[in-house]
């Protein structure tokens, strides 16, 4: 009688004490929110069940959760996952092939392509693009690309989010033998992986230059029936600009507005040269910017105004654009020339203050997709991307400035630990998902044999 | 007698065959060796004896001698070590703090370097820049500080090569209390480090505006008498220009080749708004450049005209700044940005090919502090100073330009064995003459302590 007595007794006790379940609690990091308060908590800890945030706050609200699992973040820097708003991932492939050479679009790029890229391209390279994004603390990435229907597979292999676009274009592609063939390539895809909880499936026409407008309409009318991104590369070009303007009296910002492409679904990569009236028009039709500094600058272009994009309120994330054209594809990689690259060009080294650098990156990168209602900032209610940055290595050392130390200092090999939609992808560096020695593998025997048959590169 | 007879046969072989011996044979790596004709040997050999390389060639030839100990840089890519032209190691203590500040030197530097500046200051900020240097490739490090006597004994313990220059200014300074007070401890800095084998100790008048004609004169006939380097910020400041325009009619650099200091001892930092007309006369006085692209940038100064300089012959090299500057030390992370950079500002994305670019890491950085002759290249007679980089690294994958992998793919942190002067320093990343976690213990109690007295940064 009074074991029985005893034992309701403590079952009583255990339910009024009763902690709430959390799949992962990650406790004693520099927590850095990147919410609209810019809140940064010192001991902070981050809460996530299932795939959301269930709670960010002080040390003390450990205690109030049941966690399966247990992450000490001591001494590291807890921050939303980052998001690459323009790549190819696949291209990968070609990394470190004719760098340097002039015009190479359609003298080098699309040749190659034709020659080489195939779906097991696709599969491995865009498994080894997405094995350096995790590593590097991406958690999102906006990729434009052919076979994209096995980009969306691989990134359910590895657990990684993806705005993924079938390209669509005005000549032979390599999964679309005929000129426009990725036009029903994508509509199928899309009806494939809508309302996937990783992906979401876009129409990527590559160009306003390399579509008719007929297919540029039919796409603007099927995305909006179906809810669907639109990933273009937008005023990226001299002679781009040039032909918009002597064939329509036009920018190609103009021409999109005036077909129904510029709205909430389009996600403009590079935007150049966007002048004040195309910035004024992205603004007013909320469309996303992809801003792709290193690319940009590599390929001797010019700096996109995208810093006056964003304080205008335009919708403005950083992108890495393929690895042919950017070379790496952590996002990490471009907060030092974002911030450096708007200061020189506006002879003002206040300009692109570091705080403002890694909003790009965040929840500015989720504003550029739409998706600022559920990524981008470590707020209660939204998606658990998340990651843990080590702040031991000597280059992050002192930290006065968290924002300064990441923009200035780190680099991508300074992410410990990477979390998509709830699920640990990499601890510690070790993935967890994938076989990256196999990738790697997978990756310099093909690189082998294209290396073998490529041929001269261009002067 | 059998006995003997074999015993003498035996040791006559022996003899016939003695290997002559190797302190370190490095087996295996792409050997990069920058030297005239660019040569990479695939699966090559680097041997190396006492402080010197005794040999550069392909596999067999390690078969050769009698190694006291070997390193397998299989997949790796053997380099000669990074030339770090120009940077203040010490101030890695300030790192993060005031980066997007305006007008800082006078503002905030100087009164932050008065306030917190002492030897120990040195001691454990030197320490710490270079171990950063020392993971990211550099071997030789020419520095302007304050206590460089300080500089000079840790650069010493840590094993690191390095052109130390003692700073002489025109106003208080950390180490003399009165003006130019650093001549003398320059003068004596200098006889106490003649011809150490690491350290070659060298003055350090600040800038062409910050000293009087009177003691730059002095400084220019100490360094002939002695044959010192002379360091010195030269063409960095706009309103350096606009004062001597004003007040003299000539551009800094006329200036100090009018009273004698434009000669084979100066390592000239910056020159950004060096004209035509300085490069001729940089090039005709056989001085060397130090080039900072990211400090130069991250400052909103502009683009030195660098590139032009080293294609007319001036001897270029490239550096960091110090890390309140350009924030790391690596000279890997100067790379990308040396090469986009300067495409962009000559609308051309062949120019500053990424080979030009690793030779003015290497080679050019030699030639900037007039050390070609034993420094910059893998050449057998040269100084042993070797990097070993990882390509295993996601990023580095694939790899079919070994030049444009190293200049837009890797990271400093790619680095795993750094070699100085025949003496390991750095092996598979673990340092082996400093204890790593004890100096950055040190740095974070000494950050930590001025991050509570330092005061709000200006606006």
């Amino acid at each position: 009688m009074r074991r029985l007595f005893v034992f309701i007794l403590l079952a009583s006790i255990s339910t009024i004490r009763a902690q709430p379940p959390a799949d992962l609690v990650i406790t004693h990091g520099t927590v850095v929110t990147m919410n609209d308060k810019k809140d940064v908590i010192d001991d902070g800890v981050v809460v996530i069940r299932d795939a959301k945030l269930v709670a960010i706050g002080p040390a003390a609200i450990a205690a109030n959760y049941a966690a399966k699992k247990t992450i000490d973040a001591r001494g590291g820097i807890v921050m939303p996952g980052m998001i690459n708003t323009h790549t190819h991932a696949a291209m990968t492939i070609f990394r470190s092939l004719g760098d340097d050479v002039a015009d190479r679009l359609k003298r080098f790029m699309f040749p190659l392509e034709a020659k080489f890229v195939d779906r097991e391209v696709v599969h491995w390279g865009t498994l080894h693009g997405m094995l350096e994004m995790v590593e590097g603390g991406v958690t999102t990435f906006v990729d434009m690309y052919y076979f994209e229907d096995e980009v969306a597979r691989v990134a359910k292999q590895m657990g990684m989010r993806g705005v993924l676009g079938e390209t669509v274009i005005n000549q032979p592609a390599p999964d679309a033998k005929e000129p426009y063939g990725g036009f029903e390539l994508a509509k199928k895809f899309i009806a494939d992986f809508r309302g996937d909880p990783l992906i979401t499936p876009a129409f990527a026409p590559h160009a306003p230059y390399s579509l008719d407008e007929a297919h540029l309409r039919a796409i603007a009318k099927e995305s909006e029936a179906l809810d669907a991104p639109v990933l273009m590369h937008v005023e990226e070009m001299p002679d781009e600009m040039a032909t918009f303007r002597k064939d329509r009296n036009q920018t190609p910002i103009e021409f999109l507005d005036s077909i129904g492409l510029l709205n909430r679904h389009l996600v403009a990569a590079h935007c150049i040269f966007a002048n004040d009236s195309d910035i004024a028009l992205l603004k007013a039709r909320d469309a996303g910017v992809a801003h792709n500094m290193v690319a940009n600058i590599k390929s001797a272009k010019g700096v996109s105004p995208a810093l006056k994009m964003f304080d205008q309120g335009v919708r403005v994330g950083l992108g890495t654009d393929g690895p042919m054209s950017g070379n790496t594809l952590d996002i990490i990689g471009q907060l030092g020339y974002v911030a450096k690259l708007h200061k020189l060009v506006n002879h003002d080294r206040t300009l692109a203050p570091s705080v403002k650098v890694v909003e790009m990156a965040t929840i500015g990168g989720a504003r550029a997709i739409h998706r600022e209602a559920d990524l981008g900032s470590l707020e209660a209610g939204k998606l658990a991307d998340v990651i843990i940055f080590d702040v031991d290595a000597t280059n992050l050392i002192p930290n006065y400035d968290v924002y300064a130390t990441l923009v200035y200092g780190a680099s991508g090999k300074d992410v410990r630990t990477t979390i998509i939609n709830g699920r640990v992808i990499m601890e510690d560096r070790k993935l967890l998902t994938v076989d990256a020695a196999d990738i790697k593998a997978h990756m310099r025997a093909m690189a082998k044999s294209i290396g073998e048959r490529v041929g001269p590169v261009p002067k």
